[in-house]
């Protein structure tokens, strides 16, 4: 068998390796996630044989910048390196980690070791030189050359000043043999604008807004809300989708088969001789009004997210103009959504396999461009997991490109992997099992895996306590205690949380029959009117809650966030530490809508910044009590149907214990 | 600014995503390690968007194989993938993952639902056949054109029958368009021989082994001894260099720095007149006598390891004929090793960044060659952190390509980092920190961190209570229930361990000074002797250690080792399940020397293949005594001073509690 054959001199002399960059998505495959503002901290592995020292560098730019930023990074000990760099820009950005063999500052700590051992240095005096002078002679930079071959006979005359020369060392580091660096792939980072991390959003039908009972709503009349939505400080507003409703299969109230003359169809069902999905439905009013709303809305503080369903009701012009964009049968009848044995025959699906498949992709990207014009930057995407991630990967990544402040919410209740696998693609914002999760336990595991795993850096969560088509159990069962804690819950853990409302704080809990999730008489299906000023409405609390969101840097973000422990299963307890300030917010709440709960909350005092065996106070920024706390375990009495959480900040009393 | 093109039909109708496969070695970079016959289980996430279905397939092959070997993987649910193969061949392998939309087995289970449901089916009927002929238009191979149309035609006239057939989805499946199908990169794995898993060593010095007290020891002594130590159940003898031995700089007894006329220096000075690490030191005898040695210990199960350190004696040929591979000092002498202000002045390192490195590579390689030639298969390499990861990877790549039975142990005590990438870059087994880690937790974290991380794919402890170093501060100052308990753990905790004999099993354990690691009157610079009938050996214990070893295939392997609770932080428990059969070993290990202690230990039943609240026996296979136990909570008591530990059986009762 032949012999194996030696490296290339360049390789065989690279004696530093770089490896374990962190953070890392699929090997560099996709993009970590950031906002403006938004410290990110990377660490490597850095190191070589031997006894030589290694320095590493972080090097970063914008996918624009013309050169890389530089920092040095820390040693942590045990190889392991760090530097954290705030980006300030919006787009796709790059980084990289740069190892290297530091002979010169190798030579400089060995010759501080031999004076101290009082050993005779003249040899090693000489060694110095010689390496100062070798890479003088290496480089093409005359002023350079000069100052090393000064420093090389400075040193020979006895000059150990340049031991501690930062600029001397510097230099040598700059001018270092090629083999004896190593730069690593570089890897991406998107960076996003601040509301892509906190945003906390509002979900509302147009058609059930007006002032007038039972009549169709119009933008006009959304526009009159925003006082009420901006004044419980909700800053997304989310339109269920604004497009002309199919008429041919339209279901009727409560998802019947057949529809009656008046009834308004799903808003879902998108497509009539009116238009398609760059149109308006001609009921909510003209698209001047629709970008009357959306100016009032940036009066408000707020902007308004559209929700884009790639799908056609039988009556969508594509079905016309493009047919080949969808399915046919043998039968010469197009193919309807199903989920067999299931048929939902007032939805078509598109093909994204057609032989027409390019002319698609462009029509539907086409679809978010027209709404971008009119002034769109926030878009809910319908059921993205039913459509190819090779699409969402072209799409995103081409609107984004050109429109960095686009925020992109993952409408996707499916299995983890693809909802993951959703964020890698671009999505910057995911909807979650929030909903599902109700014990404490499943909670904790449930956020650790967000919020402490690899998944935190590309997914970000946007937790819901309820939606059009999620009325949990939880929630059907357990009158306003229920809607209580999840609201406390869904503000708290979460640096992006939601609510369809007024369902929401209106305690709207009626199932259409056990067992179902679905409301009865849906606004899905029909118009409502809600009364928002009814006395018991949960208004205050979510003004409340959003209040101390906007006053608690530590609420808006998803790093920081720590469990502690209890001791009843009852009570969730947990931290979040602002990664920039410091500071502290600690959560306790109760999880049973039924009954009070008491217990300890034993807290892991590190995480709050508390010093061991001390006082500290913590102020309720919710039910607005003082406790003086002690060291680590402390007693919590809650009650959902009274108070059923703490939102604590954490004041060290500063005193002895 | 530029729209980004459209991906190519080809990425655009990829579907199927392949990702997270497990094991992986940074990302592919280094290989994954097995031994003959140990099973490699390979993961994977296989899933596509929407709802069709997907499989994927285990493809892996032998370097040298023309084909793949191809297993399906099971579905373990949330789109999980794995597959089990069992490699039977020494050297290189490759493995990969297949992930494909199953346009076909969708199909069918559809039509399976849509006939439960009572609804029609001829179009579906009609989209079925249609699907097979379109497999069979596209296919050269007629035989299978010809089949498909066939079953298209059954399909047609009703025939539901191949909605079972296994052969036709098996068809369809091989042949489905090239986009449905995801071929992950190939990855690395790398197959050993058993004793590169499971070995069980023992050093000697070769020069103490005369049956003449005092007088040099030779090889022929050595052959001498075998009995006895084969006699204990070891299988590798492990020798210290046999090279001849500088006298330039030699360093006396407890590493005098001047040598008197009889010292005999230390082994790892290698080189003097008598020639270098081709040559064997002539005190010992010549290389017929060394290969006698071999084929002596063959005949009683065991191989010679050699020691390879590559550094050179003052007085090595190398340095006349070849001073271009070492380091010169600006006043003309040599480089001497150091760490300073310390001086090694017995020892020259060599320069492998020297102009002429390619021909010192090559040399230093050609050593092992030379004693691969003799029929040496294991080495114990020393320092090879000082040495470039580059150069082990092309000399232990190409010295293993040739004799995939090579066995590389890595004598590396530094940083974990680096001992990590010595593993990757080649060495079969690694020293670790074992030595030092003494409490109960210190023991667990650091076994968690060998047994359950990636590290575990690539890196193969092999254990050591003592070496010729290491006398460590336990072993010092606890007397032999130190030497008891540290055996017990070695032998129990890894599939590899090793003793630094006679000195362990007769307690050796005098240091040279207080606080040092290093013995009084070191075997390193001088001849030893050794009362080996000596009456409290621990000869009898490591014998019946290496007996329980060899008959429990749990022992051999380093996976499956699980941790249970104890209420006594004084009691270590573990138990080790046999990859294959399925036998588990439980182990008991008090880690404290001084006095007697008791306590619970909290078994994970599971983990022990025990039904809850159950009894079942344990049989101890040490001690020799069996002990009913019930349930997850079971009390021990151990003494060091007479039975340190216990290495239980476990035998279900299977009687119901």
């Amino acid at each position: 068998m032949k012999r194996s054959r030696l490296p290339a001199k360049a390789m065989a002399h690279r004696r530093v390796t770089v490896e374990g960059i962190r953070p890392l998505v699929d090997g560099g495959c996709f993009a970590v996630k950031r906002t403006v503002g938004e410290p990110i901290t990377v660490e490597a592995d850095v190191f070589a044989d031997g006894h030589d020292q290694v320095t590493a560098t972080l090097r970063w730019r914008h996918e624009d910048d013309d050169a890389w930023h530089e920092l040095p990074m820390r040693d942590l000990g045990n190889d392991q390196f760090a530097a954290t760099f705030v980006p300030t820009r919006l787009g796709p950005h790059w980084y990289r980690v740069v190892g290297m063999l530091d002979r010169f500052a190798t030579w400089c700590e060995d010759l501080r070791k031999r004076l101290a051992a009082g050993q005779k240095v003249e040899v090693q005096i000489e060694v110095g030189a010689r390496l100062i002078e070798e890479v003088g002679a290496a480089t093409d930079a005359p002023d350079t050359a000069d100052r090393l071959a000064r420093a090389a006979t400075r040193l020979r005359a006895g000059d150990l000043g340049l031991l501690d020369d930062a600029e001397l060392a510097t230099t040598m580091r700059a001018h270092a043999p090629d083999h004896d660096r190593v730069t690593s792939e570089k890897l991406p980072l998107d960076v996003d604008r601040e509301r892509a991390r906190f945003s906390t959003w509002y979900e509302v039908f147009p058609r059930s807004t007006s002032v007038r009972p039972g009549c169709h709503g119009t933008f006009g009349d959304v526009a009159s809300m925003l006082p009420y939505i901006a004044g419980m400080g909700f800053d997304v507003l989310y339109l269920p989708p604004i497009h002309p409703i199919g008429v041919t299969n339209r279901n009727g109230r409560n998802n019947a088969l057949r529809a009656t003359a008046r009834d308004v169809g799903s808003p879902w069902s998108i497509g009539s001789e009116a238009g398609g999905h760059q149109a308006v439905h001609p009921q909510l009013g003209t698209l001047d009004d629709f970008r009357c709303l959306l100016a009032a809305a940036h009066e408000h503080g707020m902007e308004v997210a559209l929700d884009i369903a790639f799908q056609a009701s039988p009556d969508h012009p594509y079905l016309r103009d493009h047919p080949e964009w969808f399915r046919w049968q043998p039968d010469g009848t197009i193919q309807h959504a199903e989920n067999p044995p299931k048929k939902y025959e007032d939805i078509v699906p598109f093909d994204f396999e057609s032989r027409d498949w390019a002319a698609l992709w462009r029509e539907l990207r086409s679809v978010f461009e027209f709404w971008i014009e009119q002034g769109v930057r926030v878009f809910r995407v319908d059921n993205p997991h039913t459509k190819p991630f090779a699409f969402w990967e072209w799409t995103l990544r081409d609107l984004r490109r050109r429109h960095p402040d686009l925020i992109f919410l993952a409408e996707a209740f499916t299995r983890p992997r693809i909802m993951e696998r959703l964020a890698k693609v671009g999505f910057n914002q995911s909807y979650t099992y929030f909903a599902w999760r109700n014990s404490a336990w499943e909670l904790r595991s449930y956020f650790e895996e967000l919020a402490e795993t690899d998944v935190a850096e590309y997914l970000r969560p946007n937790v819901w306590p309820n939606t059009p088509d999620i009325l949990t159990e939880f929630l059907q069962q357990h009158g306003q205690p229920a809607f209580v804690i999840r609201a406390i819950l869904a503000a708290t853990l979460a640096a992006s949380y939601g609510i369809y409302g007024p369902a929401f704080e209106l305690g709207e809990h009626r199932a259409r029959e056990p067992g179902s999730e679905e409301y009865l008489d849906s606004e899905k299906y029909e118009i409502r009117v809600w009364d928002l000023d009814r006395e018991n409405s949960l208004r205050p609390l979510l003004t409340r809650l959003n209040q101390i969101r906007r006053n608690q840097p530590a609420l808006q973000s998803n790093r920081g966030l720590h469990f502690h422990e209890t001791d009843n299963p009852s009570l969730l307890c947990y931290s979040k530490r602002d990664p920039l300030g410091g500071s502290v917010i600690l959560t306790v709440v109760t999880v049973d809508p039924a009954y009070p709960q008491a217990g300890h909350v034993l807290l892991d005092l590190d995480a709050l910044g508390v010093k061991p065996d001390s006082a500290f106070r913590v102020r309720d920024l919710l039910g607005g009590q003082t406790f003086d706390w002690y060291g680590s375990t402390n007693f919590v009495a809650l009650d959902a149907a009274g108070l059923a959480g703490h939102v604590l900040v954490v004041e060290p009393s500063g005193e002895p214990a």
